[in-house]
């Protein structure tokens, strides 16, 4: 595989609450990512946030943490630069529009509005221990899943031609 | 049941792929809100935003759309005051922050993605023909689900102790 | 004059440092645009933003109050809506995008970022009591000043063909 | 001088019609800046925002665009990460939210809507070859001036206690 730069790749997840297993996954996806010579964007935060940025920074790369707040010492320890947006919640709109694609690690409700955001605006995003969602009619609405780090980095390089 | 005035109200879903039923619904209800003194707010766009300030409207209630782009034009005829955010999807944030509580009709990834961001800031939501999420042990993570556009609003009003 | 609904007109200006005398043309001038039957918007909070929505009230109108921060308690006792953006100060941007026009009545940074905003945007402003800026060869840079409320709205209604 | 990781400053300015020597003072400022050990922030697109990240690249530094629109490709190509907001103008308060201290060079009403943002938020800036505001008595609204790029950076580093 050819590194191609400028690639920029959100890892969103869970924050203080994601599990040990949840975080471990994180930081081996940010690892893979910058490996691959990925920029790496997340909210700046706890949990998978962190973990994400830490292996990014294992592997060499640059991570980018846009805050929600004001307060950059808000941001966690990991991140080559972080960004207060003072935005609040619609942070999350920016993330999504500022990555190629997403990997998203776990579940929560803040996860679960990128990830839609993302079908929304047809940016490409998979699914590591992810929530499924199904529609009114009880069928399964389509976030592709990734079994591992590995096959996460895998499906979103395919479906970024990267 | 009193009046209350100030309450806001978001009212949000698909956009032009809403089916007819869903319309319906979603005017029905922005009439109810309406009758009882709500302020209706919604994304400003078709669908089950322009059927829901046609609703509002026909109940003798304020409706504001807060649209995604920058061109007031978008708006849809219904509307009391349009107002072009210019924020792209961001604005969907700005919708759940500035109600007090939400009723969403029909499901879509927008619609999805305000659904999880009023759950990730604790503001009320009931769902309507909605769609259904999972977590990552198949445990049905619980949106409150209306039968029908009272349902909807007698639950809403009972979160917002309106 | 016939009044043509649908103008949306904002009115900004300092919050609670504002002298006497320009909350007092400020009230005048949300009474004027009210009585014309133009919407006013503000960013909702005191001293400008609290005369222009109690006159524009004065004057029968409806008046939206686009708050910085996410506590709609901290909106002012005039509004018709107080929609809390939770966005900090990038709510400026949004009042500027949300308007046909702007009266800006007073002088402050804030007000000076939304006066300068509506310029690059391209958005009539009419500036009453303001600032006045110079480029760095020390000539004035057109922002078209009104000597009066009347002359405000009069200037602001003939830049909008209104 | 000692350097200081973290330091993240924007660098602000007229876009495509800046002059030929605003753009060369916005080269070295970044290029200073770059020196020093910041991180540069600027709006992503032509004329002093391009320079500026020229500069800081020449002086090996990391350079961050946030641009106004949605499409990526309008970034510059002196950019280390390109962050497509799609926030229009409100891009602009994240820009001054997410700096320590902001260097503006040349005059443009998008500048001086940065610059007042600045001034409002209290976050530290000088001005190069900036324009002058004078409030409502004629008086002087000091904002910073500084008489070169390295009179700028001194400035701000002392501003900064950088």
């Amino acid at each position: 595989m050819t590194m191609q730069p400028g690639r920029v790749v959100a890892v969103v997840g869970p924050g203080d609450d994601a599990s040990a297993e949840v975080c471990a996954l994180a930081r081996q996806v940010g690892l893979l990512l910058a490996a691959r010579g990925a920029v790496v964007i997340t909210g700046g935060l706890g949990g998978v946030m962190s973990a994400a940025a830490h292996g990014a920074r294992d592997g060499g790369g640059l991570v980018i943490g846009l805050l929600p707040g004001a307060d950059r010492s808000a941001g966690n320890e990991h991140l080559t630069v972080t960004i207060p947006t003072g935005l609040g919640q619609a942070r999350n709109a920016v993330i999504v529009r500022a990555a190629d694609g997403l990997v998203a690690v776990g579940g929560s409700w803040g996860t679960l509005s990128e990830v839609a955001l993302a079908r929304r605006t047809g940016t490409p995003v998979v699914w590591l221990r992810g929530w499924q969602v199904r529609d009114a009619g009880d069928r399964v609405v389509a976030v592709p899943v990734a079994e591992s780090p590995e096959d996460a980095v895998a499906r979103l390089a395919a479906a970024l031609h990267w």
